[in-house]
């Protein structure tokens, strides 16, 4: 079943112990929408500049990626800065320069509306809303916010959340999102928000699944070189929603299965800058991870 | 296989979101004697004051704990004060009070030499490796240690860690230790130096064990009450040595399972102030939630 994809499509020029990446092909929707064409049909919404060229299309090019809804608008594309502490676990923006993001109004073409799955990237919660007002009513809608969204506007984001059935976030969001710093708490007041599930990823730590009374926990992939955090999140949601697309059927099995799909294929994107480590990996190579995390939990 | 425990028995008083506990039993042999009589005998070594009563020991009463390496010495029993952040993420020593444990001197019963597993609580290491020069060979050795014998007194510490199996450490201790802030490279650095397997106590994070060049990944219990995690980390390793004590052999397969062990009696050790959790509990009820730990990690 095919995935609309919506969210940012952006410039990252980064620094980490393992050097520098300048003005590589970044943004939630683009890790999003190659960690999951491994799985799944997708189908691309989202903003580029006339600075946005080929070869950073090339990225998603032999690949399931339906590209009609990546806009082009004159200006410059999003792109954001940032650098990272000694041992990863800090990062710090440098600049984010939002050009033509922050103009993004999502428009969905025709050929996307019957898409069964849709994931919305971080945006903010009004458009999140404009874009399921335009397509038909999908089989699942999943959804990533930030804190920005949450303080700033707190109602239009319960509003979103109404409509939406899993919920991605990372910890600190879970914490300020419920107002509960206990994480089974924090999952009771969000399930009773609108999503059935609450995905709670912790980086390094993994990730703690809700989903009908029961937690998952899946650890992080213990990586002996680490190359480039960013969007490991993202790629994170591309790999989860993505399986679950594959799947027969979306239930507490196939959940915990796309949790540890989820973990695999970020766990490649820390292993190179932008998706560069993306780009080259193979189904076998993921599967080989994939079963390595059985190896990692099982007792 | 009886257990031989070198570590604190302590005064505690301790403020959480939850209340006050003033003065209660506290100490890593405490915890870690507890925890570990579930599954075989412990001979604790420890030293207190004379202010040290019988409603303290009965703790420990009814237990297969022998208490005849429990020294009493003129003074005060070690008493320790912290306090808990809100959300019980950080704690603040209030007051660190040594008394008569800044001048204990480890002497072992004969009855303990012949003792098949010795554990060595967090302690100067040198008197560690006075304890072992007591012993007749164990069948194996865990050590815990901390940053304050990490940084003062390095080579110590590692002439001990020649001496021992297993270490358990938290994750900044590995790091501090080894120099390494990555995981798989800090591993590979410390049982570099002596223990066949590492285990990092990461708290709410759970834990990740090194053996044999295999990482295992255990997550903490999710708790919706947590009222002191004072005391979790050493009943985590009293359960988690207390297991393989009581295990046919040490191996791989009994390492994983030790480690859940731990993490499952450390969850319950949360559920209280002090010791209060632990003295109430029963073997069904930490089997039941060693049952949940499947269900919280398979896939």
């Amino acid at each position: 079943m095919s995935i609309l994809v919506v969210g940012s499509v952006a410039y990252d020029t980064v620094e980490t112990p393992a050097g520098r990446a300048e003005r590589v092909l970044g943004g939630s929707a683009s890790f999003f929408s190659v960690a999951a064409s491994f799985f799944a049909p997708v189908r691309l919404v989202g903003v580029v500049g006339h600075d946005f060229g080929e070869t950073q299309l090339s990225a998603f090019q032999g690949r399931p990626i339906d590209l009609s809804g990546l806009e082009r608008m004159e200006g410059k594309t999003f792109h954001w800065q940032g650098k990272y502490s000694h041992d990863l676990n800090h990062r710090e923006t440098v600049c984010t320069d939002l050009n033509v993001f922050e103009f993004f109004q999502p428009k969905i073409p025709a050929s996307y509306r019957g898409s069964e799955f849709v994931f919305l990237g971080n945006i903010d919660p009004v458009l999140q809303r404009q874009v399921l007002g335009q397509v038909d009513r999908p089989k699942l809608v999943g959804c990533d916010t930030m804190n920005f969204w949450i303080h700033g506007k707190p109602a239009e984001l319960k509003e979103t959340l109404k409509q939406v059935d899993i919920l991605l976030v990372n910890d600190t969001e879970a914490k300020d999102l419920s107002g509960e710093w206990n994480v089974v708490k924090a999952a009771q007041v969000i399930c009773g928000m609108g999503p059935k599930t609450l995905i709670v990823k912790k980086g390094e730590h993994g990730v703690l699944a809700f989903h009908e009374g029961e937690f998952f926990s899946a650890p992080a992939f213990p990586l002996e070189h680490v190359v480039d955090p960013t969007g490991a999140g993202d790629t994170f949601g591309g790999g989860f929603i993505g399986y679950l697309a594959g799947a027969e059927k979306v239930d507490a099995a196939s959940l915990r299965k796309a949790v540890v799909m989820g973990s695999t294929l970020a766990s490649f994107c820390c292993e190179g800058f932008s998706l560069d480590r993306l780009v080259t990996l193979t189904r076998p190579e993921i599967d080989a991870r994939f079963a390595r995390f059985q190896e990692l939990t099982r007792f």
